[in-house]
């Protein structure tokens, strides 16, 4: 029988975030088109440094340098495969974790067989939506590009059967975030719906996983810091803000001015 | 003879903009790289959901699932144009509306040969600045890039011709918008000289028309009202900011809070 | 002996960017995934018209056209090196100035090799932070990717020897900017620490070097106002903001609205 959800720690996501800041991890973003400029600058204003590096060889060699490596298959191309490949090849000879963002897994061919093989290759942690993380499991698949038709707790047993295949930490966000090892399982409140209006908050959210892995501790409770935080900014500047536009600024304010009290 | 520009009615756009907010069509989006975050922000903020789905396969795949498909040529690459003839051909089988922004047609070989092609593909619509829609028409071309030399109102005639060529909805837009189906011609105002020092405000308005043309109802008036939610949104974001940069979070906001009572 | 640094006049930025905002110079961006944007909208805020043109051939086509081409080798791949030396070469042919912006030199083979190869082909500037001038003037490297461990002084012996090298005006940039043909060099204060953690503000100023350099007048000069401007906006905006979100709109905002009075 699986152990219910925890609600997760603010103390524990302030001290982490703590940690990040203070060693400003390095995270090589193989991401996609849409989103590599906010993806790099909510990396730097939560404290950590990102290297986009996509040439296939110049991507193994740089994995090998970073302190961790986001996969994300959004616009995904064969080229793409290459890099990624190469990249989570020498991610895993040198030991440095990788994170993988399965945007959209399940209707489109090429990027499902693509995660089907990358979720062999040992992720230190997945993060996707309800209907990815179904489609990613075996479990079902919605299909409609990004945007989830599913609840994310609904998704809790594909998350944790996921998580027990793969050894990666499987974080299902959406209203409340579920992160679960395969038993432990943590929830993360937060966000508010405005978020969904902003293309990549989703995916600068695994671009954080990533950076949240690299860090010493629990890696459970790690990602769950990372979702935490990014929760936590995105409820902070919906409360300040009328629209999405104005949203992405204080987003990444709230981001980088982000202290214990807020998280607490 | 043909018939006198109309002023478009304001009270149809809001009627196609809820219509839009109920429907949230599925826009399918093979843009240039330099607007893809841009445009996926507009096209959320209208209440239209975007997806980026770019390898040739994929694309293919995609166009069949989504309500209908932006095909922008300004960073055309050989790549690029095998994905966009996939799409293109799959729209159509599909029976899915399919749009065309020509960017910076004329004067580069590779584009121009391209939309030459794309043109007796059946477009849904056409959306270009006056110097775009000249050169597509084979009436004439400027070619200094993207930035038009000539005056929406001078293209009108080139606008017509090309409709006619095409069967397809062509706005040509400027200062003033102009809508036409060869004969009948719509005009629509607003709009403010600070969008031309934003990246990306035309080519996210041919991703508000592939939106719009995914609606049922008169393709002439769903493409005008998709100039004029534009046009609307960015008079009124001019009115509250104080140049390019705050301009873009104000546009957002605009568009997302956009009401009947603005539009009329 | 060198010459010492001495400071760079505010008349001569403002006379300078007048002069840019009269003659609104095409700047041929071939520039790197994450900041191409950002990189249009800080052209258009300055008063320069951007054009991202990437395929080879239409490289090659449009470098001619042009006033300025800029290259950036962030997110460098095999294509991407084959439309730069098309543009490139397509440039130097039409006696068309372009800039360099050898990002994250030094570590990566690719990007190093192409780099050594381009600047044999004559830049009219180079700008980069302290360790990619120390890297790109074989004088030494750091190669922890795009954020330089070095401070820019340091690295002005190899700035001044790579403009030995090179013929070009080499721009080393950090708290202070370092700008030197050689023996001459100005020092280009301003700034703030904030600009760090936005993505793009230093390829930023590589594409405001490129609309520079398109200038008449000194070309030293025209590269240290380049910066000025550049330095000048964004402490401005710092004053103005809470956090690296606020920055961008408020950054855009003083470029545009930049007059002589901040600038001197």
């Amino acid at each position: 029988m699986n152990i219910q959800p925890v609600d997760f720690s603010g103390v524990y996501a302030a001290n982490a975030l703590q940690n990040l800041r203070n060693t400003a991890p390095l995270v090589h973003c193989l991401t996609n088109d849409v989103v590599q400029s906010f993806t790099a600058n909510v990396l730097l204003a939560v404290g950590a440094s990102p290297a986009m590096v996509v040439d296939p060889t110049e991507a193994a060699q740089f994995a090998t340098i970073a302190d961790a490596l986001l996969v994300n298959v959004g616009t995904l191309t064969l080229p793409h495969a290459d890099a990624i490949r190469a990249a989570v090849q020498a991610a895993n000879r040198a030991g440095k974790p990788w994170v993988l963002d399965p945007v959209a897994v399940g209707g489109l061919t090429l990027r499902t067989e693509f995660c089907l093989e990358l979720i062999k290759l040992r992720p230190a942690a997945i993060r996707g939506n309800a209907s990815e993380i179904l489609a990613l499991s075996g479990m079902s698949a919605s299909g409609r590009g990004v945007d989830s038709g599913d609840n994310a707790l609904s998704a809790l047993p594909a998350a944790r059967l996921l998580a027990k295949q793969t050894g990666a930490i499987v974080a299902v966000t959406g209203d409340v975030d579920y992160v679960t090892e395969g038993e432990r399982c943590l929830a993360v409140s937060g966000g508010d719906a405005l978020m969904t209006r902003v293309v990549g908050t989703g995916c600068a959210l695994s671009a954080v996983v990533a950076a949240f892995v690299a860090l010493p501790g629990d890696r459970l409770e790690n990602v769950a810091a990372a979702c935490r935080v990014m929760s936590c900014a995105g409820e902070l500047a919906c409360q300040q803000t009328r629209g999405p536009g104005s949203f992405i600024p204080a987003f990444l304010d709230n981001l980088y001015l982000l202290d214990q009290e807020a998280l607490a």
